[in-house]
C-alpha cells in the first residue's frame, strides 16, 4: 500500500481540492457542506484493494477501521482504540482524531450536527456506505434539519490522479478435499433456507461469502483470498457477476460447469462485474407481488435501494455468513493441519530469534520476513493472512502496528517482543500472537503478562451453555486485568475463516457486539486479550480456538454445553509468567496446553526433520510446578 | 389481587366474549383477527393496579411479565423463564404457553404471521402498548401483509363486568431529610439537561419518575409507592396531571407551593389526570418550528403519537430515570438505614423459625406473615416492596412463587426454604433473598448453593472500569454454575429505587439487557443468582449492592474503577455451603461479609434490645476456616 509511513501525510492541498470538488458543479449537482469518506469498498470489506483506499488517501491513516469526514472548516477521523496512536502519527494537523469508545467523543452524527450550518447537505458515495449506516446517518441528520445525499461520482476518485486499477487476479478452484462440500451442495442448502423463509432471491455482496459459496478463491485483496464479484441466487437461477477474463481458464469453467451444466437450476449465468446494478434492476422489475429478496443490511446503500421496499428483506447476517461460520469436518481438519504447520514455522522462528538476537542484527522487519520465509516452507502455503505485527518495546503498544523502515526497532535482550502473525494455507487460515522476552522481563511486565494469560485461560477454558453469545464471555478475559485497574481497548476475539478472511462474522467475543449470533460447535474464533502500556510495551496472547461440545457433571434442561479447543499450538513463554499469580487450575491448564503442543507439533517437527525447533519446543514446554 | 389461585382459570366463556367483541361493530370500526393484551398499564408500569390486570383477567396468569394474544382460533401467552411453571399452572388448556428465551419459541410477530389469514388486522389498545413495541410489531406485521390497528375502546374492559375502579390514594410529601433535594432543585437540574440538548418540553409518563421528581409518594399500586399522574415539564412551566381530590390536603398544597409559588417558572399548574391527551395536544399545537419534545420510547403509543414527528425526540431512558438511578448522599444514607432495619427483622425471623419449625406449625404463608410483622415493627415502615416469595422444597423452583392457601407447604427440617422479600421504608426500599435449611441439606443442595454463592461473590467482589455496563458482569454470576452444566433462566440484578419501585432502570445485570446505561457510583442494584431444580428445590442468594469507587493497584488511562458494597447485611447460612468448593478469596469474602453483618446489624439489635436475634446473629456469623 502506498502511504504506509508513520510520519503524517501532508493533506493541505488534497483537502483544498476535495473542498473545491464539494462546491463544484462538475462533480455534483448541488454543493455539499460535508463529505463522508468511509473505510470500505463496495462490498463493505474490512481489508480493501489499493484502488479503494480512499480514506487513507485523503487523511494518511491506513488502519483497517476508520471514517473520515470533511467539511468546509473541519476534517475529522473516527477510529477505535486499536488505532489511536497510529492514527495520531499518520495524520497531519489538518485532521482531528475522534477516539471512538471514549465517553467524551461525539458520534459522527452529533459532530456533524454540531459543526454544520443550518440546512446542510452531507454527501457520501452510496456504493461504499452500508445501507444500515446510511439509514442511521440519514435519520440523525434529518432530525437536525440537514440531509444526507448520495453523490454518485466519488469525489476522492475525482482528485486522486494516480489511483490504481481494480485488481483482477487469477481464480483458483478448491476441490472437495478442502471444502467438504461442492458449490452445488451449498447452493442447494442455501435454497433450502430461502424456501423455509419464503425468499425467492438473495443478493450476495460480501466477497468472502461469494468465494465460500462457489469454492473459488482469488487474490484481489492482499491477505484475503477473495475476488471482486457479486452473486444473485434465485430459487432456480444463479447469476455470478465477475470479470469475464477470469472465466477463460478451463479449470474454472469446468469447476463452475459453465460449458456443460449438470442441471438447469444449477447453471451459472455469468455477467460482467459492473452489470450488477442493471441486472438487479431487471430482476426486480420482474418480481411477483409476493417475492421477497434477501440482502444483508451491511450491503451498499446503492444496491440495497435498487430493491423496492416491499420486496426487500434486509437481514443482519446472511445464511451464507452463518453457514460459513460453522466449519464442516473437512474444514475443521484443514484448519487443524494449517495450525500445526503454522506452529512448526513459528517455533522455528523463536528458536532462530534466540540464536540471532544476541548478535544485534534482527529487526522487527527482518523477524517478520523470517516468519514469512519459514511459513512459506510449509505445504499449501499461499501467503500471509494479514500484515505481520512485529513490534519491540514501545511499538508493541500500537495495537495494529506494522513495522516500517522509519520505525523499525532492533530486537534485543532488554525489551518485550510482540508478534501477531498468520498465514493463508489452502487448507486453512491462521492467526497467532505471542509476546516474549529474550532477556529478563521486569516484574511489572511479568505481572501484566500473567493477567493477560489469566484472561486468555478464562475464555479458553470457559464452559457455557449452548445458545450463549460470544459477547457474554468477553468479561472473563478482562477480570484479572480489571482487578488491578488495567484493561485493553479492543475486543477479545473474532471469527476466523477457513482459507478465507482472518476476520469474519457473525460470531466473536467482544463487549461491543450485541447482535452477534450464538456460538455453535464448529465455529472458530480467536481468544486474544492484551495489555498495552503506551510508550513502553505491548502484550497480547492469541490462540485460534474451535468451539466444541463440553461434557459437564450435570446438564440443565438438556441444553448441552460448549467450550473451546485451542487450534493454535505454540508454547506460551514461561519466563513471562509470574506463576505465583496463577491458581492451580490455571497452572494445570498451561501444563496441559504445553503437553499438547509438544505431542502434536513435536510429532510434525520430527516428520519434517526439524531437529533444532524440536529441541526448542521440548525445552519450552517443560511443566511448571 | 383477584385471581391468585395456582389452579387454572377457566377461560372458555371469556374467550368467546372477547372473540365476539373482536368481530363486533359495537366495540370497533372493523373486525380484527387478533387482539394483543399487553401486561402493562398506560404508564408501562411493571406492577399494576387491579383495574389494569387485563392480561391476568383474560388468561389467569398473574406474573409480572407476559403478553397474551387471542386470535379466532388460538390464544397464546408469552412469558419468560421466571414464570414458565407458574403460567402453566394458572392457565387452562385454551392457552398455549410461549416460553420466551428458548430457541424454538416463535416471537409474537412470527407467531402471528404463522397463524393469521392473509391481510389480517391485529388490534391493540394504544394506551397500554409502548411506542417502541408498537413500531416493531407494526413493521413486522406490515412486512407480512397484515396491519396493526389501534383499538381505542379496550376490549377486555368491555367484557370485564366487575372491573375495579382506578385507585386514588392519599399522597404524602417527602421532606429534604429523605430526598436530599427539593423538587424545585430537581426541576432546575432537569431543565439544565433539557437546555443542553435544546429540548423545550418533556412529557413524563413513568409513575416512579413523577413521584421522584415531585418528592411525592402514593399507594395506588400495591408495593409501589406511586400514584397515577402525568407531567409535562417546559422550560418555564410545570403541568401536573393528577386527580384534583388529591390536591385538597394542605400539606400537599404547601409542598407543591400551589397557593403561593415562589417563582413563576416553578409554579405547578394542576390538571385532571384524564386531560393529559387534550392538554398535550394543545401544547403541541403551540410549538415553535424548532421546538423539540422529549418522550420515552417506552411511553404509550397513544400519547407518543400526539407529538408530531418533527417535534418528537424519543429517548430510551429519560434524564429523570438516569438522575433517579444515581442516589444522592441522603438517599444512600436512607437506603443503608432501611437495610439495617430490614436485616434486624429478617434475622429475627430466622431465629424465630428455628424455634418454631420443629413444632410443625409454620407454613409458607405464616412465615411470610411473620416476616411482615417483624418488618412492620421497624421505624418508618410503610409496607412490603413486593409479594413475599416464601417457598419450601419444590415451590422454591417456581421463581416468582407466592404462597397461596392451596399451595401452602409446611416448613420442615427436611426441605430447603427460600424467602425473597423486601419492604418499603420512608428512607429506602429493600429486597433480599436467603435460602436456608433447618435440618441437614443434601450434598447436592449444598453443591448447587455453593455454585450460586460463588456467582454472587463473583459479582459482588468484581472490580470493573468506569463506564462498564452491567450486562458485562452477568456471566461472572454464572461461571461456577456453567462449569457444572447448570444455569438459571433470569437476569442477575435489577436497579432498586429509594422508597420507590423495587425494580427500576436504567441499569441492571442481565444477559438480556444491551441498551443499559453504564454503572456509576451511587447506583444501587441487586445481585441475585440462583439455581432451580424443577420439582425439588430452589436456591437464590440476593443482596442489594451499592456501586462504589474501587481502589486498584493501577489506574489504566485514569479511567477509575468501581465495585459493589453490599447494603443487605443478613448472614448467609454456613450449613448450606460446601466450603471445599470455595477458593480462599471466596472464604475471605464470606468471613468479611459476616463480620460486617455482626458489627452493623449487631449494633442495631443491641440498640433495639433484640437479644434473641443478636444471639442468633453471633452464632450465624462465625468465621469459616
Amino acid at each position: 500500500m502506498a502511504t504506509d509511513a508513520m510520519s503524517p501525510k501532508i493533506t493541505v492541498e488534497l483537502l483544498r481540492q476535495l473542498r473545491q470538488a464539494m462546491r463544484n458543479g462538475k462533480c455534483i449537482a448541488e454543493p455539499i457542506q460535508a463529505y463522508i469518506i468511509p473505510s470500505g469498498d463496495a462490498h463493505q470489506s474490512e481489508y480493501i484493494a489499493p484502488c479503494d483506499c480512499r480514506r487513507e488517501f485523503i487523511c494518511g491513516f491506513n488502519g483497517s477501521a476508520g471514517t473520515a469526514i470533511v467539511t468546509e472548516q473541519h476534517a475529522a477521523l473516527w477510529t477505535d482504540g486499536r488505532y489511536f496512536l497510529q492514527a495520531s502519527q499518520q495524520m497531519d494537523n489538518n485532521w482531528t482524531l475522534m477516539k471512538m469508545g471514549l465517553k467524551e467523543t461525539l458520534s459522527q452524527e452529533d459532530w456533524l450536527i454540531s459543526v454544520l450550518p443550518e440546512n446542510s447537505k452531507v454527501g457520501v458515495d452510496p456504493w461504499i456506505i452500508a445501507a444500515d449506516q446510511w439509514k442511521n446517518m440519514s435519520k440523525a441528520l434529518s432530525s437536525a434539519g440537514h440531509s444526507l445525499v448520495a453523490v454518485q461520482a466519488n469525489l476522492i476518485d475525482a482528485i486522486w490522479e494516480d489511483r490504481p486499477a481494480r485488481p483482477n487476479t487469477k481464480l483458483i478452484a478448491l476441490g472437495l478435499k478442502y471444502t467438504g462440500l461442492t458449490w452445488q451442495d451449498k447452493i442447494t442448502a442455501l435454497r433450502g433456507k430461502m424456501a423455509e423463509r419464503k425468499i425467492s432471491w438473495f443478493v450476495v455482496t460480501a466477497l468472502d461469502e461469494i468465494a465460500w459459496l462457489f469454492n473459488l478463491r482469488g487474490s484481489d485483496i492482499e491477505y484475503n483470498p477473495v475476488f471482486f464479484a457479486y452473486a444473485i441466487i434465485g430459487i432456480s437461477s444463479i447469476k455470478l457477476f465477475v470479470d469475464s477474463k477470469r472465466l477463460v481458464d478451463p479449470a474454472i469453467r469446468q469447476h463452475l460447469e459453465l460449458d456443460s451444466p449438470s442441471k438447469p437450476d444449477l447453471t451459472v449465468q455469468c455477467f460482467p462485474y459492473e452489470s450488477v446494478f442493471s441486472e438487479l434492476n431487471a430482476v426486480c422489475a420482474a418480481l411477483a407481488p409476493k417475492d421477497k429478496m434477501w440482502i444483508c443490511d451491511k450491503a451498499s446503500c446503492a444496491l440495497t435501494q435498487v430493491i423496492p421496499k416491499a420486496h426487500r428483506a434486509a437481514i443482519p447476517y446472511t445464511p451464507l455468513c452463518l453457514a460459513k461460520a460453522v466449519k464442516n469436518p473437512t474444514e475443521i481438519q484443514g484448519m487443524k493441519m494449517a495450525h500445526i504447520k503454522d506452529a512448526v514455522a513459528l517455533c522455528e522462528l523463536f528458536a532462530w530469534l534466540e540464536k540471532e538476537i544476541p548478535k544485534g542484527t534482527v529487526t522487527e522487519i527482518s523477524a517478520a520476513d523470517k516468519a514469512e520465509e519459514l511459513r512459506s516452507q510449509q505445504k499449501d502455503f499461499v501467503g500471509l493472512s494479514f500484515p505481520t505485527i512485529s513490534s519491540v518495546g514501545p511499538n508493541g503498544a500500537i495495537i495494529h502496528y506494522r513495522p516500517l523502515p522509519e520505525t523499525n526497532r532492533t530486537l534485543s535482550l532488554n525489551e518485550v517482543y510482540l508478534i501477531d502473525s498468520g498465514a493463508q494455507y489452502r487448507d486453512g487460515t491462521t492467526d497467532v500472537t505471542r509476546t516474549v522476552h529474550f532477556g529478563t522481563p521486569s516484574d511489572y511486565e511479568k505481572e501484566c503478562f500473567t493477567y493477560v494469560l489469566k484472561g486468555h485461560i478464562a475464555v479458553s477454558a470457559a464452559v457455557f451453555p449452548n445458545g450463549t453469545k460470544g459477547h457474554l464471555l468477553d468479561s472473563f478475559a478482562r477480570a484479572a486485568l480489571w482487578d488491578s485497574g488495567l484493561d485493553y481497548l479492543h475486543g477479545t476475539g473474532h471469527g476466523v475463516g477457513c482459507f478465507l478472511n482472518v476476520h469474519e462474522g457473525p460470531c466473536g467475543i467482544s463487549y461491543k457486539t450485541f447482535a452477534d449470533e450464538p456460538l455453535e460447535a464448529g465455529m472458530i474464533v480467536s481468544d486474544e486479550p492484551g495489555y498495552y502500556e503506551d510508550g513502553s510495551f505491548g502484550i497480547r496472547l492469541e490462540n485460534v480456538v474451535l468451539v466444541v461440545p463440553a461434557k459437564t457433571k450435570y446438564n440443565y434442561r438438556n441444553r448441552g454445553s460448549l467450550t473451546f479447543e485451542p487450534l493454535t499450538l505454540v508454547p506460551i513463554q514461561l519466563k513471562m509468567i509470574n506463576t505465583d499469580l496463577l491458581t492451580q487450575k490455571e497452572r494445570d491448564w498451561v501444563n496441559d496446553y504445553h503437553r499438547k503442543c509438544l505431542e502434536t507439533i513435536g510429532a510434525e517437527m520430527e516428520r519434517q526433520g526439524r531437529k533444532e525447533a524440536l529441541d526448542w519446543l521440548i525445552r519450552e514446554t517443560q511443566p511448571i510446578v
